[in-house]
């Protein structure tokens, strides 16, 4: 029986860890992947202290730290977690069972898809959810991004790097990105915005070849990379009874408590207003010391 | 006339000047010392990423970031702010006026005082409020700690490697510091906890001699370090209308934003249940995050 399961491996879930093993729980992470989807940002220039870095060198930093302090970190899916009398039911896609008194949700978020003909078809042919991953393939060929996030322009600055052309289709009439990335996109002589523009189909010949926008242009493209945004991972959370905010986020207090006794949510899953990598984290030491207390008085 | 104004140099007032920076928000900080009292902290084991650093290299890495983002950061005490139709007035010890749209509260707490007769008389004469700066004075001496929390168990760990006694000087049962740090205490061979006592005096000659209990004990010592706790500095919110809570201490909603337009708080000044290095940046990024939000839609 753990004191506490922590479901999850980025900086959120990584943070927790931390933390738990300073409260001396016996804590355990599982996670699809150590890191998250914070492993597919290439430039991090925002974690306090750090001027550059990457996502893999922040996270490789973090399963580090973990494990110094001897937080074993299982890389497995949890598929179910059932509540009973007296703590929890884990069970993973490798068919381990595990019991737990407390459990924080560091689950994350997924990227949404496209949903257009063609999507399907040519994902790994030149449709793409990770510029970071697939940016080098494109040395010297036409890419598009689709997207206008913070997270959108920031791959297209990377794919700018390799690709001779990138094209940002975006729905709306203007990028959202925050001021500094903006600024660079606006002054990148690579990058042509295509506003208020959506994308109707993928088309190719065993790779894609181009794409058929609603303001009725074609744009022939080497590759296309999909980044519109994240739907957060909480049917574990649902699960359990966890209350969910109007975008499908775990609504949590300010001591990243959910409604559900003994269950914590900490990242990108969970409902705060900015989420970034230090919020995440704080998140998820506040889950761990509330874990500690709620364990502690019980 | 500035968009924001950050006030304080800690972890919190730092990372709200790096996030300021990212959203082109036109910021300076003012600080009456850059690092604030994490400073004071030698050992830090819970920075994410961070195996082990100290307050000053941690805080000595943001300032870099800072600095390479642009924002300047100016030593001095802000001794007033005005709140005028639009925006703030900012008055310094040093006779400076400043003019900003926005202000985050980033102002920290300073240590509480004993209150005991011989505190004052003694204070720098062997009454100490940090051991990272005065701990390698008493190499074989005695020293004391006033305290039993996370703070003062591991100033004691620290008076430990240079004094050949330590006592720690609690008026409760048990020391409350986190299991990971109170079992370093236990188990450490020069510390003597003295549980459920109060200090009554502090009696020496020129120099500290000696600390008289309400148990009837007479302590000889030769360093008296206090750490009893913390006071929110929020003089300023107060004079702004921020409501504060039972502790004095700023309340801010998951958007660090206070009742006062245009104003934020973040890090120890404000009414986190859990005060971190990570919360208090966390909590900046947060700040700088609802100033760019309300400054651009104002």
């Amino acid at each position: 029986m753990q004191d506490l399961i922590i479901v999850g491996g980025g900086p959120a879930g990584m943070t927790a860890a931390i933390f738990a093993a300073r409260f001396k729980l016996n804590a355990i992470i599982i996670a699809k992947e150590v890191g998250g989807l914070i492993l597919t940002t290439n430039l991090i220039e925002n974690w306090p202290g750090e001027i550059k870095t990457s996502g893999l060198a922040l996270m490789k930093k973090m399963e580090n730290h973990v494990k110094a302090l001897g937080v074993p970190i299982v890389t497995d899916e949890v598929i179910s977690i059932e509540k009973r009398a007296k703590g929890f039911i884990i069970k993973t896609k490798l068919n381990k069972t595990y019991e737990c008194k407390a459990v924080i949700l560091a689950t994350g978020t997924k990227r949404r898809k496209l949903n257009v003909p063609g999507e399907k078809e040519y994902s790994g042919r030149g449709v793409s959810y990770c510029a970071t991953c697939d940016g080098p393939f494109f040395k010297d060929k036409i890419a598009g991004v689709v997207g206008g996030s913070n997270s959108a322009a920031r791959e297209a600055l990377l794919l700018a790097e390799y690709a001779k052309k990138v094209y940002i289709i975006h729905r709306r009439e203007k990028i959202r990105a925050e001021p500094m990335i903006a600024e660079k996109v606006y002054n990148n002589k690579k990058i042509e915005i295509i506003n208020n523009a959506n994308i109707l189909e993928i088309k190719g010949n065993g790779l894609i070849k181009k794409v058929i926008l609603d303001n009725g242009r074609e744009l022939p493209l080497d590759g296309l990379f999909i980044d519109i945004g994240y739907i957060p991972q909480t049917e574990l959370a649902k699960s359990l009874g966890c209350k969910l905010n109007e975008n499908g986020e775990v609504i949590i207090d300010k001591s990243s408590r959910t409604n559900v006794p003994y269950v914590y949510a900490a990242g990108d899953c969970a409902d705060a207003p900015y989420k970034q990598a230090i919020t995440g984290a704080a998140e998820g030491a506040i889950a761990a010391f509330s874990a500690y207390e709620d364990l502690k008085s019980s």
